[in-house]
């Protein structure tokens, strides 16, 4: 599936804005801040490894939405990613990842202590682009951004609380994905139109469609955690089942009460690595207790009511056809 | 020297709001930030072992400087002891420092992963308190309050720069010491009166008061940090000269000229750690290069310009005089 233009018409854009604002930063936190964006390599030298912008493109759109320029947005496009990279410098230390984007993870090139402190100048970069513009629509995307953060954070936490624990219900680690990506998805497709000062109906649809994109998104990515390539993942086979993580299709399988789901159950509980046998036999457990469907199944449900939200929101029927397409490439199986 | 009313005063207040605010957090961050402001132990049983809570008392002064009532200034109390805790909780990650408040740091009880998402659940929770408030005075004083965190951690950014580096200027150092110290500070001295909606002035001279009183505080911590005793300091008697940290009476001392500044910089230098007697030496070359008398004299000079600042400010001579104390007891040698 090829990348909507939505999601690579704005990219120039927000990278120069992107870039002008990380030079606010220290030198000693914008050297890791550029290595984790992909604007420069492990010794500062120009690279090209950015991710999709995926967030950007959403901010952009939905200042359009709102009938608004493009530009409008630009502070919150620029916010939001920031706040999603400070998410993933961090997250890459807790969960002791050490890839990411198929490069070495920013805290194995600079030690955990700057990927600390890069995040924390993320964080509190992005609140500052938004609240330096006096509006009230600026003041509102900062009130947003701030809730949805936090919401990052609890859904964080309660990912690792899950890893220690062998009875996670199905409506916690739906509630956990819509903490840790949806809020943030939520707040990228709805933040263009609160400093458009568009209608709040409008804002609500948004925000509404971003959440269910962000959970069909999470559905899509849990499923290639499990059976996607790593050319397209970057991320080692059967990753999360390695890790044992208790992602979505994974939780759904321990709980459907089949015998697949209590030799699942022993397989996740059983001490050391897990072989490459029982690796295999892992993400056969899932499939055969449901867990594969479920979810495939699932995303669709949510990406069939992020468009009804669409709908729902009296906004423009082309700009509505954009957020359509991006829905559909992220939460596509082949990408 | 005995404690000042201004800061016991408004204990339980801020204490209250506190609480009642770290409620919003997840459980599992609720229980690392609960440990680390010395509500409760590492158990979870309820402890009182807190810190003197000064940015708060400051905060609710200045509210009263701008003629307001101590609550206007509640949230902006609260959001600034919480940009302190996240720091502190950070720092002592990167810095590997395993005690703090005479107790072990919260990272080496709950690991690293939850003493740095505790970190980022303060920040994110301080913006809120005061976004969700939508007056003109509370967009202020959040503005405010990003900028001081921005700075705050640029200055640990620089601290972190200074221990890989021998040629450190002074300047450098009161440059790192304003950023990391004196920024909040400077915030929590004047919040108050930004969430009155007080006149510029004041908030200009309050922040001046904060920003020379932080670096004054600064000054004397780091007097203590060498010849402080281990009771008063809750850290190992020459603890930042164990570590070799590039403290301001040592940076001075290092850039002295002197004879003792090269001997100085040869132990700093040095491989391994220190010994006892290398410890003792290097807090005599200090004294002899005059570092002790120049951070001395220069603590006393900040208190002096501080108070210049109160006397431009225009409040209420009463007001002035309860953070003139603040100013001196901080500063005091024997605490």
């Amino acid at each position: 599936m090829t990348v909507p233009t939505s999601i690579t018409s704005g990219r120039a854009l927000v990278d120069r804005a992107m870039r002008a604002s990380a030079e606010r930063l220290d030198p000693w936190t914008r050297r890791v801040v550029a290595y984790h964006l992909g604007w420069t390599d492990e010794n500062g030298e120009p690279a090209a490894a950015g991710g999709k912008a995926l967030r950007p493109a959403l901010a952009l759109l939905s200042a359009r939405a709102a009938g608004a320029s493009e530009e409008t947005a630009l502070p919150g496009a620029v916010a939001v990613e920031f706040v999603h990279a400070f998410s993933l410098l961090h997250d890459d230390i807790m969960d002791g990842d050490r890839t990411r984007r198929h490069r070495p993870a920013a805290w194995t090139v600079f030690g955990p202590s700057a990927a600390i402190l890069g995040g924390d100048a993320l964080m509190a970069l992005s609140e500052n682009l938004l609240l330096e513009r006096r509006t009230r629509g600026a003041h509102w995307a900062a009130r947003a951004l701030t809730a949805a953060t936090q919401r990052l954070i609890a859904g964080q936490a309660l990912d690792i609380g899950f890893e220690q624990r062998d009875d996670v219900a199905l409506d916690e680690c739906l509630a956990m994905a819509a903490d840790k990506t949806g809020a943030l998805l939520a707040c990228a497709c709805s933040i263009g139109a609160m400093l458009a000062e568009g209608p709040a109906r409008l804002v609500t649809h948004l925000t509404g469609f971003g959440a269910e994109m962000g959970l069909a998104f999470q559905l899509v990515d849990d499923l290639l955690g499990i059976w996607g390539s790593p050319d397209a993942t970057g991320k080692p086979v059967l990753a999360d089942l390695r890790a044992r993580k208790k992602s979505l299709p994974v939780v759904y399988a321990l709980n459907a009460g089949r015998p697949e789901s209590r030799r699942l159950a022993a397989l996740y509980a059983a001490p050391g690595p897990p072989s490459g046998d029982a690796l295999r036999e892992m993400a056969r457990l899932v499939e055969a207790a449901g867990g594969r469907d479920w979810a495939s199944a699932e995303a669709d449900r949510r990406v069939a009511a992020a468009g009804r939200h669409l709908g729902d929101s009296g906004m423009d029927g082309a700009v509505a056809a954009e957020f359509r397409d991006i829905a559909l490439f992220v939460t596509s199986r082949d990408h």
